[in-house]
């Protein structure tokens, strides 16, 4: 129960209450049993009739006794109430799955990386800054919509006004958003593979998802020619998770596609587009569409923390205003003081600072774990090295990607399997592929990881 | 661009590749002109012909040139490419609606009450705290719903393991969640007046929504004896926005038609049960539910802030299973400083002893403004302020909601109308009634607001 002393003192009839509710509970009352007329209590406690009536009827009200008409009080069964209480946590429940002692996680940080410092003094800022306690705008904090689209359009050439761009607690939401704002009629072409909890959401909604069809250079335009009421999800500068970069004249032929539909849209997903190593990335897809048929997805997670939990969108004007018209109004869900740091580490150049150190970082952890596999080069495969923050590796040795990770674990060691990224069967080439993360790893542990590897895999 | 210098010396093939996208982009290359070829340009510049490759494959990359076959490379038109850019907001943008001078805003929070030296130090505790960036466990903080858990126990009677509960960045989202989780011939039964967008957010989802019909003690359970796969949505401690408090009777007659059905629940929205004055608030309703058939709504907008964005939702075992077997696993969304902020807040019990200061100052404003309402009784009826943070008040001069909040508007204060919480068409005795949030509002403000709202009114 809440305890009111420290802000008043115990009403009376409070401590009348309190004192019959403990005796009903613990059974000196029992059910049945009538509780003293009103009169004659109050004249035992020397208090007035009305104290007592409230405390009686607190307990009628939460059902310990009942009010018989010209008769009184009486205790009912405890059992029509139950007490609350809370069971503890099952000592194995807090951690769901037990950690492999060196984790090649797929998207995972180096907090070692992160400039705690900086964002500490931002955070004790912003919770003196004027309306933290206040909800930002809908879409998000009008000032860190406005930092992240400068910061796109110096870094990916993304053209936008603010007032497109949507905040939201991850790339999830916003792709639940997104699917809500599409008519039910239209499909998904999905890269095959692709981040698979995409292709989860959008056929959650109600969508019809398919494969599409690819080659190296990513998603193939001829299939879907025909098609039409058709979005087309994609990553095409850094291929999830095969890696590699939609070249620019596959590019245009995507957007060439759109224009020759009445209903046709593209969504770029840029996640991991900051870690490309040989050159400068890309510019998005979204920066050479002049129809407005791109909607463009990033997120922080992988740039900052998976823990802010702060991701973006940006909706073409059509979609845009069909957002504005939907009944229940957007909003972003995202904490007013993560908005207001994350906005002054944009706006002090704090970000792109980190972006670039994290960029030198791991382009020289990739190259270090590069190095440590080439002496398996005879039965190990590495492929899209170019960008991102993992490696994958294709193992000769017979085993399938399950019996990989099985047997990697036995080790002590973490490797994630391919498969669950393809919507539609997986290739026969990549059925002995797994994922290696290098984003949270020291040198030390990528050897060790190695080196087990090699044992766990008899390389 | 990302400017490469702060980290690392600029390559030479950047310098280059930069003139000559300055060169392009201003016009002094045109379309159709050729570049000089990499031997000429390597010998003028006294570079190597691979350094001036990289440049232009990086030009060729982005759009900027074309490589002719045994001729050359060849500047494109500029419009293929758009430069990133972004449109500045328009000033009238940023804030959508213009605040009224005296605003009784519903759910509005005092700030002055928020203790921010407190929050402040454990946000900064919180940020030195291992695991700061990781995500939390999919469904919150493991250690912040044991303290709920707690808390709801202590406060509200709830019975629950820490594991039922779903942390969300809003009550929206969980809402949007648990009807995910519903069987899509399931007809959702809500309480007509109640919290809109729980009615939007079901239909949304596909679910048929029907009004529920009421008398003064909350929702009649004979209209729905016949149904079944229904859900009926209620705010048992606080009718939203009428305020009363469904009476024990009540209470238990809705938990035992639920057990007379195959697939009958309830969704118990607890908001602003934390205010209530004239006594302790009634024990949830989940805490009387022995079938597992109540699912339990709370959010901390009321109690800390709404800029904090987390809500929670306790499920029954039965829908729990169901949300394990969801084809996308739920993700809570809320960043891993908050939750941990938010945990120690409790587990210190600043919690409680805030909840208290506001319960106390809140019952204070609405005692007074109450006091400032009374001399126009003739024309002004107060009703449902025995708990909550607002007053509703009717007004018998003839006009009509709409009129009544336009008219307080060019007075410059903020009154709202009752009508979006109707689900059906809105009865006649509540046409001429408003909300006035009195959160947010010092005496002063009150007391001016009152007299400017007498003088729109003529009361």
């Amino acid at each position: 129960m809440i305890d009111l002393n420290e802000s008043r003192p115990l009403p009376l009839y409070e401590s009348v209450y309190r004192q019959l509710r403990e005796e009903i509970s613990t059974g000196q009352r029992k059910a049945g049993e009538k509780l003293p007329s009103k009169r004659t209590l109050a004249s035992q406690l020397g208090i007035s009739i009305n104290t007592v009536e409230t405390a009686y009827r607190q307990l009628e009200s939460e059902g310990y006794v009942e009010a018989r008409e010209r008769s009184g009080f009486y205790v009912l069964p405890l059992s029509v109430l139950k007490q609350g209480t809370v069971r503890e946590l099952q000592p194995d429940y807090v951690q769901h799955c037990p950690k492999p002692e060196i984790d090649f996680a797929v998207g995972a940080v180096d907090e070692a990386l992160f400039p705690m410092g900086i964002w500490q003094r931002l955070t004790r800022a912003s919770l003196n800054t004027a309306g933290i306690l206040n909800r930002s705008e809908a879409q998000g904090d009008a000032g860190l919509r406005l930092e992240i689209a400068r910061y796109l359009a110096r870094a990916r050439g993304v053209h936008c006004d603010p007032e497109q761009i949507l905040l939201g607690p991850g790339t999830d939401y916003l792709m639940q958003v997104l699917s809500g704002l599409l008519p039910e009629c239209c499909t998904f072409a999905v890269e095959n593979p692709a981040y698979h909890k995409a292709y989860l959401h959008f056929s959650r909604m109600g969508h019809q998802v398919l494969p599409a069809k690819m080659d190296g250079k990513g998603v193939l335009i001829e299939p879907l020619e025909e098609l039409d009421n058709i979005v087309v999800y994609t990553a095409p500068s850094h291929q999830y998770p095969l890696g590699f970069a939609m070249p620019m004249g596959r590019r245009t032929a995507l957007l060439s596609w759109c224009s020759r539909g009445s209903f046709r849209y593209v969504i770029e997903d840029d996640y991991d587009s900051e870690f490309r190593y040989d050159a400068r990335p890309l510019p998005s897809l979204q920066s050479i569409d002049h129809l407005d048929r791109v909607v463009y997805l990033g997120t922080m997670s992988g740039v900052i923390s998976p823990s802010l939990r702060i991701s973006y969108m940006i909706l073409p004007p059509a979609l845009l205003s069909s957002l504005r018209k939907q009944p229940v109004p957007y909003s972003c869900g995202i904490s007013t003081l993560s908005q207001f740091t994350l906005r002054e580490f944009m706006a002090q150049g704090y970000f792109e600072k980190h972006l670039n150190r994290m960029r030198v970082c791991y382009k020289n952890r990739r190259r270090e774990l590069e190095e440590l596999l080439r002496p398996y080069e005879k039965t190990l495969r590495v492929i899209g090295a170019q960008a991102g923050s993992y490696l994958l590796v294709q193992i000769k040795n017979g085993a399938g990607e399950r019996t990989l990770c099985d047997t990697a674990l036995e080790k002590g060691v973490g490797v994630y399997p391919i498969s669950p990224y393809f919507i539609a069967e997986i290739p026969p080439e990549y059925r002995n592929t797994v994922l290696l993360g290098f984003g949270n790893l020291t040198s030390g542990q990528m050897r060790r990881g190695v080196a087990l590897l090699a044992e766990a895999w008899n390389l």
